[in-house]
């Protein structure tokens, strides 16, 4: 896969040398440039912003330093036989960034990405490159950041680990939370290993009982009592067909019902908030 | 405020020292501290991580270097006269970090982050530091990164441009996605800033009419539909007494109806999936 990455703070990627990217990149699993958007602004100033049409706070990056510098980036890309990449722009106003959108971007040969600063990007570069291929706005989260940068380190993190041969043996995402199967939309409960007892805290006799059937149910236990902790809106997006009798039993003690619609909800008198 | 990061890839916090975090500490406003976890590992690999008791895929990282860590670092903190910390400690299993969860993370004077690889930390290490500060179990979106580094940038970020002074006049958070006030719930809309035509494409010519309240209800138009494009969620959990008799209207031409309770839902033959 190729990723390139026009911004304003190259050094930011710096992490995309380290690590699981760093070793992607060793092993040729990755190719990825970073460039610095200054080198296609031409003032003395190599400004790239201007303040906002119809007025406000806040500067807008400019059209000119942004279309010049994708040309450039796609007219390399093209002649070493790059396929048409995605645009991914990562900003506050996108669609959430999950893992099935990681899973999408991962089977994708090449991701161009422009994190923005300040106010954002004017809308015009979106609208000019959306005509020519794919582009995905996306929100990492509910929560605004100084910058695009740390959102590319988060995204190419995510679709990394899902390139075929990128994850080592020690990295497993088989139970990973949010992974597909059986743990699919339920947290990871907790984790223990060596020594049986530190600082006079010792670990669920059930985990070394040897007895695989009773620690997968435990897991489960941990699984749903966290995520109805945690995160109840996971609970109530789930089919309540994922869930068996045992684990209707937890949910039950955890104060939830079943629901019309075939989902789970919250007993209202389990409610405190 | 003092931030305190424990990693065994200290090379991934770099861009610490960059744009508003670095200047930030270049200012004396935070004072970042990275330490490498393997200063705590004792044996000659440097080990850190072990086999999950009950079996199963991936490695655990255990509790002896990290509480030896912890201990060191928040010894090293009261002994320069630092109160309390908060630990916040990054997992995909946490509660979500919000922008609302920015705000009060900024208050504190101390945060003591620990970023996790492999299947996590030791649950205990979390129960042992528990009985001594607040913790904040916390999860930046719903995907699988390959360690915690990434969202102790992302909260870092998050929390720092929120601290007195760090922010400058080009980064205002007025009209944030996510910001308190008329905006809360929104995401913002598109910007555009000179040239007023390029590659053929001009700009919404409201923006240049001068008519401060046209602009603002266009600024807010898009924001709404921007919102109910993207994240219906926002949309859906909003109080329908946010929404002015206009807002109502675009909020109709877009397939929202008010639903009892006080909110607005889409109407059924309006959802297009």
């Amino acid at each position: 896969m190729r990723l390139d990455v026009v911004t304003i703070f190259p050094e930011y990627l710096d992490p995309l040398n380290v690590s699981l990217v760093g070793k992607a990149r060793a092993r040729g699993q990755l190719d990825v440039r970073v460039h610095d958007l200054r080198r296609w602004a031409y003032d003395r100033h190599s400004t790239v912003d201007d303040t906002p049409y119809g007025g406000g706070p806040g500067m807008v990056m400019k059209t000119g330093p942004w279309g010049d510098a994708l040309d450039t980036v796609l007219a390399e890309g093209y002649e070493e036989g790059a396929r048409t990449p995605a645009l991914v722009v990562p900003t506050p106003s996108g669609r959430p960034f999950t893992q099935k959108l990681a899973v999408e971007l991962a089977q994708r040969p090449w991701l161009l990405f422009t994190p923005a600063r300040y106010e954002g990007i004017d809308r015009r570069v979106v609208e000019e490159y959306a005509t020519r291929m794919p582009v995905y706005e996306v929100s990492i989260g509910d929560y605004v950041l100084a910058g695009g940068e740390a959102a590319v380190l988060v995204v190419t993190e995510a679709v990394a680990r899902l390139l075929p041969g990128v994850l080592g043996n020690a990295e497993s995402h088989r139970d990973d939370s949010f992974a597909p199967g059986a743990m699919a939309d339920l947290l990871e409960g907790p984790v223990y290993t060596k020594p049986p007892v530190w600082r006079g805290r010792g670990i669920p006799e059930v985990l070394v009982s040897g007895h695989h059937g009773r620690i997968a149910r435990w897991r489960r236990d941990e699984a749903l009592r966290r995520t109805a902790a945690n995160r109840p809106d996971l609970i109530e997006r789930c089919d309540a067909a994922a869930f068996d009798r045992k684990d209707r039993e937890v949910l039950s003690i955890l104060g939830w019902a079943p629901a019309p619609g075939g989902r789970f909800w919250r007993r209202p008198e389990a409610v405190e908030e």
